[in-house]
């Protein structure tokens, strides 16, 4: 009947791809890449092409707008998966790539029971997070002993909310920074976190870039793929 | 000087290093396993032991004691610095494999300064974390859309902490459920999350196990390398 592969590919770097996903997008019949809008191309394609030298796999996009919802969204995941099953059809194999780690922000997970009702069996196969090729990258640590972690998007936060989270929380991961930045510099400002963060620009990429001074944040324009680590300690 | 890489290896299945990992330790002059105790043997070299095939580096074991704090704690981190950089004398390559990724409850960042002031230039390779790896088992979405992600370890954690955690947060991963059993189950059945856990063990291994039954929980003896997921939604 088939089978997919979820795959997370990491942060960016194609090297930070795991052997496993590796292996099964060298192995695979069909590779679906996402993107944005149909024929903007696929980010997380970019990433992972130069691997496939040779490999025979047919690319296949699939549109996942970013700003539908409710019964939109649910339609885009409906139609997405049965586009997934009619092309394994005949029991082929076929990997969905997906950026950094699969359950981490990602909406491979909610189309999953799509996929799955057409009678095809689904493995997930976990990869880097970017916010761990960032810590990397900064040489952050995340955590540590008994402190926790909370890992946020920017989106969605009000300023109020933002500092809140600062403030109640050990460690703190940043998701889409570039969202709100005024709310960002006024949560980081209010709660003197000038000397505890550390934004990260395409952690692990030949564009990496590292802001630790506010001055700096304040006038960088942020661009889409970046997280900030902030640390209470 | 010698260079040494801080390596995630993943959450325990060879085939979840990255492709860099990989290629860092087949061509490290040095491997420095960690190991709790002098002569218990290493968890992270198990891993990975069977991907060294044909290589040639010196395995080195660094022994971290788990219960130290303050400054008997400091003084193994001094030790083990010096210890790196004896080995890597001569310009020679090392890497400090680490489970699951480096950033993440890791003592590995707290040594960096120890080994990086004897002139050895560190990179730090990000790896899966056990809680992605956990999350994929299981098929279970970690964060999505404004939702936040807490990880926190049970241990230092009193019933009460637990409880406020379970409810404050959207999605929690507990790291070492093992800790307090106790106050897990009670966390879990105040706060009415009976059908909103799962706990994974030894995930992606071939002796993986998912509990999603408090009944079965209670009876059950959880081992030290397990991770909880907790959705609130």
């Amino acid at each position: 009947m088939g089978k997919l592969y979820g795959i997370g590919i990491g942060p960016g770097d194609p090297e930070l791809l795991t052997l496993k996903a590796y292996r099964i997008l060298r192995e695979a019949d069909v590779i679906f890449c996402p993107e944005k809008k149909a024929g903007a191309g696929s980010v997380a394609y970019e990433i992972v092409k130069g691997l496939l030298e040779g490999a025979g796999a047919k690319i296949v996009p699939l549109v996942y707008p970013m700003h539908y919802s409710g019964e939109k969204l649910l339609k885009v995941w409906e139609e997405n998966g049965e586009q997934i099953a009619a092309c394994l059809n005949g029991g082929k194999t076929g990997a969905f790539i997906t950026l950094g780690d699969p359950s981490v922000y990602s909406t491979f997970m909610y189309t999953l029971p799509y996929i799955e009702k057409h009678g095809i069996s689904v493995e997930v196969v976990p990869g880097v997070p970017s916010f761990c090729a960032a810590a990397a990258a900064s040489k952050t640590p995340l955590a540590a002993w008994d402190e926790t972690l909370t890992i946020a998007p920017v989106r969605g936060s009000s300023g109020e909310d933002l500092g809140r989270l600062l403030r109640e929380n050990d460690n703190v991961v940043l998701m889409k920074p570039s969202a709100d930045k005024a709310a960002l510099l006024s949560a980081i400002r209010e709660n003197n976190m000038e000397d505890r963060f550390v934004l990260v620009i395409k952690a692990g990429t030949d564009e990496e870039i590292l802001i630790r001074d506010i001055r700096e944040l304040e006038q960088y324009d942020i661009p889409y793929l970046s997280t900030m680590i902030i640390k209470h300690r």
